[in-house]
């Protein structure tokens, strides 16, 4: 048996919790498959005396995190402390300079300043590991910097926000309106009671941005990401899809095109027909579709204590074995993000007007798609209420995404228009991807 | 940059042909993902002279696959023949004895022969991979033993064989019978002109062993997989799934239970709310179901060129990392598998019967299931014709698999039923699962 890898963590909430009871539970299995014990010898969090479930009596407490990048008694520095600014990120950068490994979970911190972070990786003997901070337990950074080594990928894209994907799920599943269900996520642990990061798509964009910079070699850019999030989708937009064949997820997109990479985060309809469509509940989902290895698709819980802890330990066993050494961007020199102009974007569109019922407004509705250069698939009106508002649905066939909202625009500018249209993708995964 | 990887072929089939044409295309980005080149420097294949729409002027040839495990420009040796028998053992063995690494993807040399594998690799300074045995492109493999390290695994299932579920994905999706679907595959290249090995379950029986044996940490055993295939799945069973919310999935799973590790593959009803269920075509979909990542679903191409050839080439990048010394089965000192007696087993069934219509049938088919501790959820006969032949569908509660199995023995000898009844499994993956 090897000489025990020695563990500081850094944050004793859910996830560093979780971390400190797993490598106490599972401590034998670890052993057998690393051929090397890990053991936890200090940590750091706010308040020594809150009770956590977990007994820190017999290992080194440290009011200051950043102390553990000192301590000459840990190894690899565990910082679950969140955050792009401040204590985290001085952490990170002292371990680093005294050739410490680090694991961490935060996604703030890798989407704004892997520059830094790459910058301080060329003087340590350290390395840094963030498996937890892309998917919660889906191992997803392995995959793409690993398992799909050999793969020239073509587009990284899913479910992003177990948040997000829940709402939808609850909203498609009973019918009711977003608030509501906003209330109950809320009520429940999955939304904060700021929920502005996760329903506006910002963590997903973070994440996007994560899985993006590994998948095509270039440092993250969070600002790339054109993001649209969840609040405006109504349970009409849902039954109108579900009619149609789809469901309405919250998608993270990443691909490379011509132009060069595409990242967007917005809600998208997805046909029934594919596995994307029935993540359900706060799962999230990631697909890789690499060149050569096809589409592969990965799902699992994106967040909670014990499925991040499990990324973290993984990240752990790397560094036991001597294998957590990889370029922290896919390649050895990470190129400057080459960003593709989403207006380019071809596909189909799903739009959801709301106009009085008057005589001559699907007219001029049809005249604006028209002058537009946007392809009509289908037309919907449900329901007939003289003078009264109605819902219109209107389907695309393939058409540019800035003919598609330039159209929505001007049709939004309609006396007749009585709220702002609702443009959604749809989203099928073959139309415009490379392979 | 370090020195090259000097890679040698054994093999130049379809996924052969396929490594060697990937470590050639993608040969600047490996270089930049590993730091390191990736060179093919010899091959060994029956013909020399065929062609294979690959250039293999500029390697050596080697008419002899052994004869690679002797080549000194050769530091590691792909094992692409097949076969648990013969040169394939043979050229694993003498490589492993000369300090060459191996991989291969060959299912049935693991599933059968990993105790001697285990016992070639204590005298080597060699290792052994093998991502491309168990499912093709999806890095199940290296999820298992390295994405999912710090979790005590509870079971680990799925959809192992991409020619059967071509079949029943036509099948349900045509309403077409099973020799007609069949036909089809072989016509398509799908399935072999013998399809026995697929249809009967037995490749799929091979893969899950593979995929126990890690997950659990002992060694596979095909033997102990409980191995059932879809010959008898009709059109009727399809249609009559579907009304009740089914689809009809081959599964091999494997789980632990306090009796020891259960393994089976067989036909099963899986409802139509989980992703499991969408899994259409020659796709392949593996579940993890870790103990603290919850459930991780993988899904993918589980064969083919050149989903194999990049499952071949991620196992020869961790080599190029010198991370492949993994222990093979997991954990340093893998166990016996101590199986546990499927009749054990608790479950719905859905039970078809092929009974005359005349009275008394449901009756006496009524007391065999209650005379057999077998409580009944449903009963359903379909059309009405005095003295022909119906179709009567069947779904039970929880009851044990030696039950429900003794209960349809004991249906199949009245004299009213006119054919076997076929029996399949419903599977939730909740009922009876650790977690």
């Amino acid at each position: 048996m090897n000489a025990p890898l020695k563990i500081g963590i850094a944050g004793l909430g859910t996830v560093g919790a979780a971390v400190f009871q797993l490598l106490e539970d599972n401590a034998g299995l670890l052993g057998a498959r690393l051929q090397r014990p890990v053991t936890v010898t200090a940590v750091s969090a706010r308040d020594k005396r809150k009770n956590r479930g977990i007994d820190v009596s017999k290992v080194k407490w440290h009011d200051d995190p950043v102390a553990l990048a000192d301590d000459a008694d840990v190894d690899v520095v565990v910082e679950l402390m969140g955050g792009a600014q401040g204590a985290a990120f001085d952490l990170v950068k002292k371990s680093l300079a005294a050739g410490k490994h680090v694991v961490t979970a935060n996604k703030a911190l890798l989407a704004a300043r892997s520059g830094e972070i790459l910058d301080l990786l060329k003087n340590s003997k350290g390395t840094l590991s963030y498996e937890a901070a892309a998917a919660g337990g889906i191992p997803v950074i392995k995959t793409l910097r690993e398992g799909l080594a050999a793969n020239n990928i073509n587009a990284v894209y899913g479910i992003l926000n177990g948040t997000c994907n829940f709402i939808l799920s609850q909203m498609r599943s009973t019918g009711r309106d977003f608030p509501d269900v906003l209330k109950e996520a809320q009520d429940k642990g999955y939304a904060e009671a700021d929920p502005a990061f996760d329903i506006d798509g910002i963590d997903a964009a973070h994440k996007l941005s994560i899985l993006s910079g590994l998948a095509f070699g270039c440092a993250p850019d969070p600002g790339a990401v054109r993001t649209q999030g969840i609040r405006e989708i109504t349970s009409e937009d849902i039954a109108f899809a579900g009619e149609l064949g789809y469901r309405i997820k919250l998608l993270g997109i990443a691909r490379r095109t011509p132009r060069g990479i595409e990242q967007s985060v917005a809600p998208c309809l997805v046909p029934t027909s594919i596995p994307m469509a029935h993540i359900d509940g706060a799962e999230n989902a990631v697909c890789i579709d690499g060149g050569h290895a096809g589409k592969i698709l990965l799902t699992g819980a994106g967040a909670g204590g014990n499925a991040t802890a499990s990324a973290v330990v993984a990240d752990i066993a790397d560094i036991a074995r001597g294998c957590a050494d990889l370029p922290l961007l896919g390649v050895a020199d990470p190129q400057k993000l080459e960003s593709a102009d989403i207006n380019a974007r071809t596909g189909s569109y799903f739009l959801r007007l709301t106009v009085l019922d008057e005589p001559g407004v699907i007219a001029d509705v049809s005249a604006i798609l028209r002058d537009c250069n946007v392809s009509l698939e289908s037309i919907l009106q449900r329901g007939h209420a003289p003078n009264q508002p109605v819902p219109v649905i209107l389907t695309s066939h393939e058409t540019l995404e800035g003919d598609m909202l330039a159209a929505a625009a001007q049709i939004g500018k309609l006396k007749s228009s009585v709220e702002p249209p609702h443009l959604m993708r749809i989203e099928t995964f073959e139309s415009g991807y490379v392979s």
